[in-house]
C-alpha cells in the first residue's frame, strides 16, 4: 500500500510555482538541483514571465500544465498561498510544499493566513507541507524540492542512502547534512517540517518508519505536536529494527526561551523528553557532529555491543585518559578475566598492562600474529561487549589487517580512535570498524550508543505497552481529603494501614489496633496545609495522648478555617524506615501520564536527582527508576545500614502510576513521603494527595 | 642569567651516542630530523660502526669528539647508561637525555639501575633527563633530540612558536603535537619527561616560565613529584602573564589504576588537583583536541572576556542549541539591556530575536552596515563579556568583513562557529577571532577558557600567599579530647561556647551560664566514638537533668572503656540552625595542607558535592567555596527559609585552615558538623577533632 505522504516525499512529477531562472533565488534553486542531479520525473516550472528556465519549458500557470502533477512547490508570498493551493487542487495536484514565511510564527495576520490554509487542507484532503519550510530532498530519486545550497557544497553521495534527516529547522537540516556528508554517510530523505500546519514531525516519522529506503533517522525537534503519534512511530521504528537519533532543543530555560520565540511553541519538559526517548529506544544527541558520529555507529547496530568496553592502547597514558573519559560518560571498563589476561600476557612485555585498559606497548604492533590473537580473544570473551583500539595513526596502520580481519569474522562492535593520520581508515570502515579521529568525539558518540545497545540487549528499550483503557476507578469526588485519597490508592495495590476516625473514641480504637506511637491528622478536603492549620499531632504514645490530641487538632483546624468541612482525623502509626521517597504521577502535555520518583526532601530538588517514565510501568521498570537515582546506595545497604524493602517500594510506585492512568479526573497523584522500611518490612505512606484536573 | 636547563632545552651542540644510519631507529631518527630541519649547532654522531651517518662524520666514542658538547643523547641499553654518563661527564658533556626503558618503571633490577643513575647525577651535578623518555625538540632552533616521527608527518611550522608541550607520556606528546599542528599552532618546546629520575615536570615548568620563547604551556601529567615547586612555577607563569593548560590523567579509579601501572606512581586525589589548578590559574583540559583548541584561545588571552556570552545566530534553532550547551557548561547568556535590544531591533525583522541568543535572521547578512553596527554594539556593551557568532559557512563569509573589522577595533573576545565550509576562516583568525568548526568543540574550549577569563577578571585566579611560617600554636599533646581540640581551635578564631566541666557541679554551673537546653559529652582522648560509648546526652532542660545525665555518661563510658582516662564532660548549648557543614583540613601528599567544605551528612558524599582549596585561604575564598556547592541555595534563603550566617561560617572555615597550617603535628583537623545559624547569629561547633600525624 502506498503511504499517503508518498506524493510529497517520493513524487513522480513536480511543479514549481513562482519559478525563476536565477539559481540563487528560492524559485530557481530547486530547478537547478533537479536538473543538475538528474531527477527522472517530470518537472514543470510555472511562471508567466518565462518561456524556459534551466532548459525546461516554463508554463504560464498551473492550469496550463498538461500532465498530472504529484507535487506543487509554492515559491510565492504568504498572502497568495491558499488561493494558489485551491487552484492546484482544482487542477488535480495531490500535494504541495509551502516555502513562505509570514504565517503562525509571525502572529497577527499570519495566524489568520495559517488558519485559512489549514481549513482548506482539511476540507480538500490536499497534503500541504510547511508553511515556513525549506522543502525536501529525496536523495535516492534526486527529487529536490528544497532551496538549500548545501546540496551543491557538500560532497555528493554516489550510491543509495538509508539515513534520513527530519528536522523542525531548515538551518539545522543543512548543518547536519553537511557534517554527515563529510563523514561519508549517504542519505535517503531530507525533510524540513516548518510550521507543521497540517503535517507534523510525527507524521513524517511514521512515513520514515515504513519507508524501505530509511534505516536510520536523524531528528531535530523543538516541540512535538502529537505525542501519542510520536510514540506510535517510534514503536514502529523499533519493530522494524530502525533507529531514531534525536536532538531536542530547549534543555535549559534559555534554550527553551529561544525555541518559544522561534516557533511560538512551548517546549515540553526536557527531563520527560529524555525519559520518553530512552523508553522508546531513541538515542538522544546534543550536537550536530555527535549526531553524524552516532549515525555512523548506527549503521553498525547489527553488531553486538553493550556498556562493558575493553580498551586496547599502545600507551598507559592513552589508556588512562580513555578510561577516565569512558567511565565519566557512564561506561564500564571491567577487569579482564584471568584466562584472557593470560592470553594477552603471552605477547605483552612486563611493562605493558593486561588489565583493562590493555597496554599492548609500541613494540607489539610489529607482531601481527599476536595482535590478531589478542583481538580474537577480546572478540569472543564473555566479559566485554565492545572493543576500542586507541593508537597513533602509524601504529593503527600496522594493526589494521588484523583488526579488519577479526571485525569481519566476529559480530562484536569494534571501534578505532586515531589521533594521527592513519592510512587504514577507509579499509577499517569497510570491515565494519567504527573509526574516530578524536577521543572526545569517540566518547560522546560511543557512550550513548553503547548504553543504547546495552538497553536493547537487556530488553529495556522495548516500549511499554500502550496505556490501554484502564478499568476506571470509582474515584472520590475531587478535591478529596487524605483518607479518601488513601482509600482510593489502596485499590491499586498501595499498602497503607492508616485509617480514618470520625471521633476521639474511634481514633483510640484505631490506634489500639495499629499500635503506638501514632500520629493524628485532621481530615478536610478544604484544608490543603494541615501542619500550618495546627491539624497534625505526632508521637502520641497512648490512648490519653490520642484523646487530648484529637481535641487539640479539631479546635486548631476549626479556628484556622472556620468554613472548612471537617471529616474527622487520620490515625497513622509512627514508623521508622531507611529512606523517604517522593512518588508523583502527573500529566505531561506531550506524553500524557508520566511518573516521577526521587528521594524526598529539599536536596533532591537542588541536586535534580529524579527519575522519570512515561506510564505505564511495571515493577522492574520501577526498580530501574530507583537504581537510576544517585541516592540509590541509600536504599541498598549504604555503609552498613540495612537495605530498604525495594520490592515494596516498587509495588507502591507502580500503584501510583496505575491510579493516575485509571483516573481521568485527576491531574496529579502524589505520595510524599513514601517511607521505605527495611527489607521485608514494607513501606508506609506518610502523606497522599490527589489533585483534580481543573486545578 | 642562563637557566640551568639550557643545555638540555637549547643546546649549542649535540652528541648522539648509539648513532644509527637508519632513520627508522631511535639512534637514527634524531639525526635525520636535525639534518632535515637545519639545526645550526654542532652534531656529533657517536658509534664505532660508522664513518659517516646522514652526511655527518661519525665518531668512534665520546672521548674522540673534539669540541665541547652541551648535550649527549643516549640511544643505548639501560645497563650501559650510567657508565656512559660517567664517560660523558668526564669528557665535559653538560647534560644528557636517556631514552632507555628498563629503569624504575620496570621494577626489580631497573630500580637499582635508576638509583645508580640518580646517585651519579646528584654527585656529579650532570643534568640527566629521563630515563624512559622520548626526548625533546626545540622547534625554534630545530634542536631535535626526540625519536618522534610526528615531526615528519605533522605539518611543519613556518615561523617561530610560543606554545610549549610538556608531558609525562611520549605518546601524548606526539598526539597533542599532531592535533595542534593541524590547527596551525606553532610550537616552541616539545618535552617528554619520562621517569623524571633527576628532573621532574615542575622543574621543566620552571624553565618554561622564564623561557622568552614560551607563552603557553600544554601539560600532560599523571603525577606531580614536587607539588611546592609546581605551585611556584605556576605562580611565575601567572606573574609573567603566561598560561598553563593541563590534562591530568587519573580522574577515575580505572584511570588512576592505569597510571599506577604505567609510572609506578600513585596519582594524587583528582579533586585536589582540580582545585589547585583553579587556584593557580591553570586551565584543566580533558582531551587532546580540547587542549589544542584551548591553546588557540589562549593566544587571544590579551582580549577581555568572561562568562557572560552574547550569542549571534541566523536561526532560532541554532541559538537554542547553543544556549543549551553554553548554559549546561556553566556560562551565562544574560538578557541584553533594552537599549542594546533597540539597536538590534532596528535591523532585525520581527520574526528574528533581539534577546540572547540574538537571531539576526538569514536576510540580515546582506546588510553589512547593520551587521557592523550590531557587532559594534555587542563589542561595547557592559552587559556581556564575549561574543559568539554561529552561522553556516556562506553566511559567515558574508559577515566576515564586518566581524573582522570590529574584532580588530575592540579588545573583546569574538568567536565564530562555522559548521559549513566558510572561506573566511583564516582572515577571521588573522583579525583575532577564534574560529571553530564544530559546536561541541567550541563549547568544550570556550567554557573553561571563559571561566578562566572570568576568574582572572575578578582577581580570583591569583595564587594565595605561600603558606609562610605560621606562628606555631601550642598544640595539645595528640591525640587529645574534644575540649582540648576546641580550646586550641579557638585560638585561631573559631567561635565556640562549649566548655569542659570536671564534675557534675561544674557541669550545672556551665549549663546555667550557657542557657538550657544543653548537651553533655564525655571527654576522653581514648574514646573516639562517644555515641557508641553511651557518652552523649542531649536535650537536657534543667540542672537536675544535667546531674542525672552526668552520672549516666560517666558510668556508660567507664563500662564501655574501663582503661580510658576520663576528663570530665563537655557542656554545650543545644541550638537550631539553617544547615550543618563539614569543614576539614587535611594534608595532600602533593599540595600539602588542603581544605574541604561540604554539607554535613551522607548525601554530600553520594552527590560528591564538596569544595576544595590548597591552604591558606581567606574569608572571601571561603565564601567562594560555599558558593561552589550545589547546596549553596540552602544557605541563601532557600524557599523562604532564613539566610545563614555566611560571614560566621567563613570565619570558622578560615580558622580550621589556619589551625592546620600552624600545627605540624596534626594530620587532620575537622569540625563536623559546624552548625550555621541564621544571619547575625553565628555558628556552633557540634563536634571537633584533631588527628595526630602518626595516625
Amino acid at each position: 500500500m502506498t503511504h499517503r505522504l508518498e506524493p510529497l516525499l517520493n513524487p513522480g512529477s513536480i511543479a514549481l510555482i513562482g519559478a525563476s531562472d536565477n539559481a540563487g533565488r528560492i524559485g530557481g534553486m530547486p530547478l537547478e538541483l533537479l536538473t543538475r542531479f538528474g531527477y527522472a520525473g517530470h518537472v514543470y516550472p510555472v511562471n508567466p514571465k518565462y518561456q524556459e528556465v534551466f532548459g525546461l519549458r516554463c508554463w504560464p500557470d498551473i492550469e496550463s500544465v498538461p500532465q498530472p502533477v504529484d507535487l506543487a512547490v509554492l515559491a510565492i508570498g504568504a498572502a497568495e498561498v491558499t488561493p494558489m493551493l485551491k487552484r492546484c487542487h482544482a487542477h488535480g495536484v495531490r500535494a504541495a510544499i509551502v516555502y513562505a514565511a509570514g504565517f503562525a510564527e509571525a502572529g497577527g495576520d499570519g495566524l489568520r493566513l495559517q488558519h485559512e490554509l489549514e481549513a482548506f487542507a482539511a476540507e480538500s484532503g490536499m497534503l500541504v507541507a510547511g508553511p515556513n519550510c525549506m522543502g525536501f530532498a529525496n536523495l535516492n530519486t534526486q527529487a529536490h524540492t528544497a532551496f538549500a545550497s548545501v546540496f551543491k557544497t557538500a560532497p555528493m553521495q554516489q550510491g543509495p542512502g538509508q539515513v534520513s534527516l527530519l528536522t523542525q529547522s531548515g538551518n539545522v537540516c543543512a548543518a547536519v547534512y553537511a557534517l554527515a556528508r563529510r563523514e561519508g554517510l549517504p542519505f535517503s530523505q531530507f525533510i524540513n517540517t516548518g510550521n507543521e500546519a497540517c503535517i507534523d514531525f510525527s507524521a513524517y516519522l511514521e512515513y520514515l518508519a515504513q519507508d524501505p529506503h530509511t534505516e536510520i533517522v536523524l531528528g531535530y525537534l523543538e516541540q512535538l505536536r502529537d505525542g501519542p503519534r510520536f510514540v506510535r512511530a517510534c514503536r514502529e521504528l523499533q519493530r522494524r529494527g530502525k533507529l531514531l537519533i534525536a536532538l531536542k532543543a530547549g534543555a535549559t530555560d534559555k534554550g527553551a526561551q529561544a525555541v518559544r520565540s522561534h516557533t511560538s511553541a512551548l517546549a515540553g519538559d526536557r527531563r520527560i523528553y529524555s525519559a520518553a526517548f530512552r523508553q522508546l529506544g531513541v538515542i538522544e544527541a546534543h550536537d550536530f557532529a555527535q549526531m553524524a558520529q552516532l549515525a555512523c555507529l548506527a549503521t553498525l547496530r547489527q553488531r553486538t555491543a553493550g556498556r562493558r568496553v575493553a580498551v586496547l592502547t599502545m600507551s598507559g597514558a592513552l589508556g588512562a585518559i580513555l578510561a577516565d573519559r569512558f567511565i565519566g560518560a557512564g561506561l564500564d571498563l571491567p577487569e579482564l578475566p584471568a584466562q584472557l589476561q593470560q592470553v594477552l600476557r603471552d605477547g605483552i612485555p612486563d611493562y605493558g598492562m593486561v588489565g583493562n585498559p590493555v597496554d599492548l606497548t609500541g613494540n607489539v604492533v610489529n607482531n601481527p600474529g599476536f595482535v590478531r590473537a589478542a583481538l580474537q580473544a577480546l572478540a569472543t570473551s564473555d566479559a566485554v561487549d565492545a572493543v576500542v583500539v586507541y593508537a597513533p595513526g602509524y601504529m593503527l596502520d600496522r594493526m589494521a589487517d588484523a583488526l579488519g580481519e577479526v571485525a569481519r569474522a566476529h559480530p562484536r562492535l569494534f571501534a578505532a580512535i586515531d589521533t594521527g593520520a592513519a592510512q587504514c581508515r577507509q579499509a577499517l570502515r569497510e570491515a565494519g570498524v567504527a573509526v574516530f579521529d578524536d577521543l572526545g568525539r569517540a566518547v560522546s558518540a560511543l557512550a550513548p550508543f553503547l548504553s543504547w545497545c546495552d538497553a536493547r540487549q537487556r530488553g529495556r528499550a522495548t516500549v511499554a505497552a500502550t496505556p490501554g483503557p484502564r478499568q476506571e476507578g470509582k474515584a472520590p469526588a475531587l478535591p478529596c481529603h487524605e483518607a479518601q485519597a488513601r482509600d482510593y490508592l489502596r485499590r491499586f495495590g498501595l499498602r497503607d494501614t492508616a485509617r480514618q476516625a470520625r471521633d476521639a473514641d474511634q481514633a483510640v480504637a484505631q490506634a489500639d489496633v495499629l499500635g503506638y506511637p501514632v500520629a493524628l491528622k485532621i481530615l478536610s478536603a478544604d484544608i490543603a496545609h494541615k501542619t500550618e492549620a495546627g491539624g497534625v499531632a505526632l508521637h502520641l504514645s497512648d490512648a490519653a495522648a490520642v484523646r487530648a490530641a484529637h481535641a487539640r487538632v479539631q479546635e486548631a483546624a476549626a479556628a484556622h478555617a472556620p468554613q472548612a468541612r471537617l471529616d474527622g482525623v487520620l490515625v497513622q502509626r509512627m514508623e521508622q524506615g531507611v529512606a523517604e521517597l517522593i512518588v508523583g504521577a502527573t500529566r505531561d502535555p506531550v506524553f500524557g501520564p508520566v511518573l516521577t520518583v526521587g528521594l524526598g526532601g529539599v536536596l533532591t530538588e537542588l541536586y535534580g536527582d529524579t527519575s522519570h517514565r512515561v506510564l505505564p510501568i511495571d515493577a522492574a521498570e520501577a526498580e530501574a527508576m530507583l537504581r537510576e537515582l544517585k541516592v540509590f546506595p541509600l536504599l541498598d545497604g549504604y555503609r552498613g545500614k540495612p537495605k530498604a524493602d525495594l520490592a515494596a517500594a516498587c509495588e507502591a510506585i507502580v500503584a501510583v502510576g496505575e491510579a493516575l492512568l485509571a483516573t481521568p479526573a485527576a491531574a496529579e497523584i502524589e505520595v510524599n513521603p513514601l517511607l521505605v522500611k527495611e527489607a521485608g518490612q514494607g513501606v508506609a505512606v506518610l502523606d497522599a494527595l490527589i489533585l483534580p484536573s481543573s486545578q
